[in-house]
């Protein structure tokens, strides 16, 4: 700017002058937002959390020896030198089934009918495949057995059996899996299946995570119609409350959406107070820029009280484009983080994208917060243009290596968005970038 | 198998014979199961579905021409020429917030104060930021408006400009975005933020989708006990249910977890009745073997009636490895599919991301149903073995481009299962894999 000095207004802050990079942006709000207080959720709310405790196996796994076939627990010395021409003939004293406590003993000569993860039986020291016997029909190999319930005289008699079998053989050693007192899972997991499948495992009915936040979306904004509503003269349809809640399920939060609120500060901060009961975060969209009607500014930015909603946020121009205007601090009694994006559809979509979508994760306790970026040859007719001490992010396709811009710079653009899959970095100091560059890329899928 | 020639059990198919591949029975599945019929649901509600029509624009966007800045609606000749030091001094004719349906029109040597989004008044030819105006101040360039409510003597008054705009400068005009009539998204396109912004912006409050699948997993077993709860002889943890369960979800399903079912086929059977009525998919672990007491098989084994539970389930032997036992086929009288799976943890597991996420995927009508798949280096002390005729799936950690196994090749091993991101595939006609081969890799996550 150039002299005389331009003017404070009432609604900016002491260090206004300060224009933002967007990586202290980021960081002052992953330096304030912290992992919420661990809970103890049932397995499968627990889904997709972070485990805040070391878990420690309790009891071995498998518990006991058991079967890993179904066949028949017999002696080794029994079925010693078997085969179809001369089977071993064993003596069937009974069905041993998965779940069952005590199974009756195998002696010399004898054979136990056994289920696949039934208890081996004692004085059994192996298993037979019952693919390896007459299945104690006397008519050379069977496939499998009968149904108990249909054949309940297989469990007795006698049965053939065609092959040897070797110490264990078919037996999963009891703590083959996991040893009690083993660290089964260590605090910083995520709980993906195979991890609730362990848990459960181990007889864990509840665990200790860090919760899923709650994050109120909430758009502002006179000119705002919900969709399918008819749409009146100078007036547009509410899209960032809807894309911002689904964004926010998709980072992993549980997301209330608030309808549009008109611009009117003391209707924003009585709806901001009634909604803190359900936030560990709320994300505003609109009324951050140098309007006389930017009504989030003017109903937050109070210096002085914390406890007042308002009482701590911070507004801020960013060296950024789209998404020059933020605002970032706490509000209410409990300093619930609070992020104010700007109202243009994809501000606030990338700006949730860079900022929010961080900060959800943070407060989920993860530690890979952000999208993954990686490096792509830019597929252009002509060169990006960009402006100089703006860091860029346009909309495009990511492809192969390859990206190729996808609409324009507009921060209005909502169609384009919805077709891109990806942004394109162009750094603070580039103005231009020629086709056939290489550029940086995040990924949004 | 030797002669004389296995013989068939009550409870084997005809075919029993065939050994189908991985890829023969996954074919089937995908075959039979079909996207589930289209409804119409919530914009939020639809998040992550697919869209079954072809979305037009009814309005264009923006509806109309609007102000991209904060700053002074004026006629171009009016500030032609102006600077700081010779600045363009307009009466300004009251303010046009967004929202506002008839603004004031603009006329020569006058401006009105227009907030972004705001339509462009008539008789107002572009827009002057307020950054580049006095804002009626009188005393140099300001950084933005004061609020409405603090100083509504701002919409009144004279503005000094201290630069010129060309026409229509910081307009954005109607139909920028998008036109009435254009093709917002095609039918396929799978909802995520960006496209509930779209279809939000375009006005639609619900979209017609397939629905997510309700897939009811059940698991069997008389040997199960509910985690938490205490462990008797002969028993272990239902791990399996909430497994599944968490992978549905993971998969895109409205899952619903039955505990476990004990070995009994009529408490079986009238359970999947009772579930039918909530379920796209029904799901089960266990009791497919050759056991006496495989309940699964034996409840759902029936031939001719296809009305009855079971009346259209077939159970096949793969040649796989884990997950040789197999069962797929639909029941009840909407021809529910039901895919039973084997019931060792890691067998269970492993075939429901290779057969039951492919077909909930499939009833969501997504195309792309599979993990992605990579080739890796193996890494590993000693040659990874597996069966001829098998094709094995080994439990391994992938990254940059290699893969190292994560425990042994045992069904049972969960433990393994916990820390292991990704599949290693061994073909059928392999049966030894040295350390530095390259191999196929599942990854899945």
């Amino acid at each position: 700017m150039s002299s005389p000095a331009p003017r404070t207004t009432g609604q900016d802050h002491p260090d206004q002058d300060h224009l933002w990079s967007v990586d202290e942006h980021l960081e002052d709000i992953l330096a304030t937002v912290r992992p919420l207080e661990p809970i103890e959720l049932n397995l499968l709310d627990a889904q997709g959390c972070v485990l805040v405790e070391d878990v420690t196996v309790p009891v071995s796994l498998p518990p006991f020896d058991n079967s890993s076939m179904d066949g028949y627990a017999v002696r080794v010395a029994d079925v010693a030198g078997a085969s179809e021409e001369f089977p071993a003939v064993l003596e069937v004293v009974g069905d041993v089934a998965a779940g069952q406590d005590e199974p009756l003993p195998v002696g010399p000569g004898q054979a136990a009918r056994i289920m696949t993860g039934a208890p081996l039986p004692p004085g059994a020291e192996t298993v037979v495949p019952v693919e390896w016997t007459d299945g104690g029909l006397g008519a050379g190999p069977v496939r499998g057995m009968r149904a108990r319930s249909l054949a309940p005289e297989d469990a007795m008699g006698h049965v053939h059996v065609h092959r040897p079998a070797g110490p264990r053989a078919h037996v999963r050693a009891a703590g083959s899996d996991v040893r009690a007192g083993d660290r089964a899972l260590t605090a910083g997991t995520v709980l993906g299946p195979p991890q609730i499948a362990l848990l459960a495992a181990i007889g864990r009915g509840t665990v200790r995570v860090h919760p899923r936040p709650r994050v109120v979306v909430l758009s502002t904004g006179s000119e705002l119609v919900q969709p399918g509503e008819e749409l009146g003269g100078g007036r547009i349809y509410d899209s960032n409350s809807f894309a911002l809640t689904a964004a926010a399920r998709d980072a992993g939060a549980i997301a209330y959406r608030v309808g549009a609120v008109a611009d009117d500060a003391e209707t924003l901060r009585s709806t901001i107070e009634d909604q803190l009961v359900r936030a560990d975060l709320v994300v505003t969209t609109g009324g951050v820029s140098v309007g006389a009607y930017d009504v989030v500014k003017e109903a937050l930015a109070h210096v002085g009280d914390a406890d007042e909603p308002g009482g701590g946020v911070e507004f801020r121009r960013l060296a950024m484009q789209p998404g020059k205007p933020q605002g970032f601090g706490s509000v209410g009694p409990d300093h619930t983080p609070l992020l104010a994006l700007p109202g243009n559809p994809v501000s606030s979509y990338v700006s949730f994208e860079l900022f929010a979508r961080p900060a959800i994760r943070t407060l989920m306790g993860l530690t890979d917060v952000h999208r993954p970026r990686t490096r792509a040859t830019l597929t252009a007719d002509k060169a990006l243009t960009s402006p100089k001490g703006r860091r860029q992010f346009l909309r495009g396709a990511y492809a192969d290596g390859r990206v190729t811009p996808v609409g324009g710079a507009g921060s209005h653009l909502v169609a384009a968005l919805a077709h891109a899959d990806a942004l394109i970095v162009v750094p603070e100091d580039t103005e231009s970038v020629a086709p056939g560059t290489e550029v940086e890329v995040v990924l949004l899928r």
